[in-house]
């Protein structure tokens, strides 16, 4: 998806120059993957226009395999705006009847992976594309493959249905699930990060984000382990959960615990959070397999960017 | 409606940075018509979202009432992205669903003017939109107003239906249609300015405009009168026509013979071709009304821009 972002802080309604970038919340953890390494897949389907074009060739650059990507000769490549202000990131989304929200479980087929994330965003795009969530991470279309979930409940793409009960069942249904305790508040009315396990405790790993505070990572076995996020300079807070899924879930391939792809994940996050674009600049990875072996003093101390 | 359009010759598939600004056939008539000096409203809607008070401002800032302006509070402001290349200037759309697809006849109720300027694009975006048209340009629900009508056909909004009898009964029931020769053969096979005269005679004035060679008037006199355009430099072509209309529209409220329209017209064209925006710096008033006045000779030696 191409993104408009404002160039400052200033609002989106006084800016006269914004900057032309590529986002989306699959898209911008497949870029974060490919930064740290890993080899990755985009899956989608954009416009035969420019805007289209320039999704390929910029996650192209970032080393993201897009050769399963579907061009749609009649619908446009979706798009959205940044309101970059002091209460939040506003994002007003154009991609009614976009090519993208003609995805569907046929896609599933296109997919061999050890891996394969999905967000709540794809869901609420069409029937179509949430019948495709379903039919990777409930009905296990992609054969031997973990699957992902982040739940990214996003208000203004739900107007018309319920998040509450949609999400949950692909949440629940996930090997490794994403939330965070906010949106997790919203949508289920769960305060604390036990209740949200209680809730979503048929999925294997269940990663609850409690925003600058920290991360926890409750697992199959009743493993639980919390680890704080890092102090980082914060310019635009979208794309920081992607980043931190990009994280979280490089170290999972990688065969590392939970303790080290948390800390991966708030790295990758610090990265995006500095940054006013969705997808961060790669940090360098051996800088970051450095801070990963920090003590923990070293880590509570930590200040990045 | 907001517009996307790269700051540069590069395309728009490889652009980093676009400018946000406002563009829109009806708006860049009334931004014309505001810089000549007219008082002039427009009259459409807008969602409740940064892009919308973003044109609002724009609008406003230039001089044109928009207090006619509805907003809505659930469909969004429509966008466009401009594409500029060697072969002319792509365009794509983002308005489904847009605030302005909601335009109604009720809107032709907001409407106390000695002239209303309508185009074929409304047309095509709903048919809510195209009743709207017809309620003003066939039905006449503006009491008193001389009724212009651009056939501005564009060909990537009536990919459902055909526009070729759609905009055929609007430019023939105007009291001033505007169409270009090419637009005219595409739509309708007619090859020569005199066809289109005959096809389209009911209307009491039709303005043939035939790209940099120049426009014909023709009144419901019998009057036919060419003016060749003035040789000018040209950056990108969208809202040259626009800017024409808004010319030729001064001048006839200021009471002027097709003449004097044609030239100003004219004018007002090489100010928006000098420009990749759709709307020109507005040429200042005193030196258009000295060129309005060049001899014959004069006139065909005149280079602009």
């Amino acid at each position: 998806m191409a993104v408009l972002v404002p160039p400052d802080q200033e609002p989106l309604e006084r800016q006269h120059v914004l900057r032309l970038e590529v986002g989306g919340a699959e898209s911008n953890v497949a870029c974060g993957l490919a930064a740290l390494g890993h080899r990755v897949a985009w899956v989608s389907r954009v416009g035969d226009d420019p805007l289209g074009r320039r999704v390929l060739a910029d996650l192209q650059g970032r080393g993201v395999d897009v050769r399963g990507v579907e061009t749609d000769p009649d619908r446009p490549t979706g798009v959205y705006f940044k309101d970059t202000g002091p209460v939040g990131t506003g994002t007003y989304y154009y991609r009614r009847g976009s090519a993208a929200t003609r995805m569907s479980p046929d896609l599933a087929k296109a997919c061999h992976a050890r891996l394969v994330h999905l967000s709540g965003i794809t869901m609420a795009l069409s029937d179509s594309c949430a019948d495709l969530v379903a039919e990777i991470v409930v009905r296990r279309a992609v054969p031997g493959a973990t699957v992902s979930f982040d739940v990214n409940h996003r208000p203004a793409l739900w107007r018309h249905r319920d998040p509450a009960t949609a999400l949950l069942e692909p949440a629940r249904r996930a090997d490794i699930v994403f939330v965070g305790r906010d949106e997790a508040e919203t949508l289920w009315g769960t305060v604390k990060t036990e209740e949200i396990r209680d809730l979503l405790a048929p999925a294997a790993v269940i990663v609850v984000k409690d925003a600058e505070h920290g991360a926890t990572a409750y697992t199959a076995d009743g493993g639980e382990v919390f680890v704080a996020a890092p102090h980082s300079r914060i310019v635009e807070r979208v794309g920081a959960g992607d980043a931190f899924a990009a994280g979280y879930l490089a170290a999972h391939l990688e065969g590392r615990g939970p303790a080290v792809a948390l800390r991966l994940g708030h790295l990758m996050a610090a990265a995006a959070l500095a940054t006013g674009g969705d997808v961060p600049t790669a940090p360098d990875r051996a800088e970051l397999d450095r801070l990963l072996t920090l003590d923990e003093e070293e880590w509570s101390t930590l200040r990045l960017g």
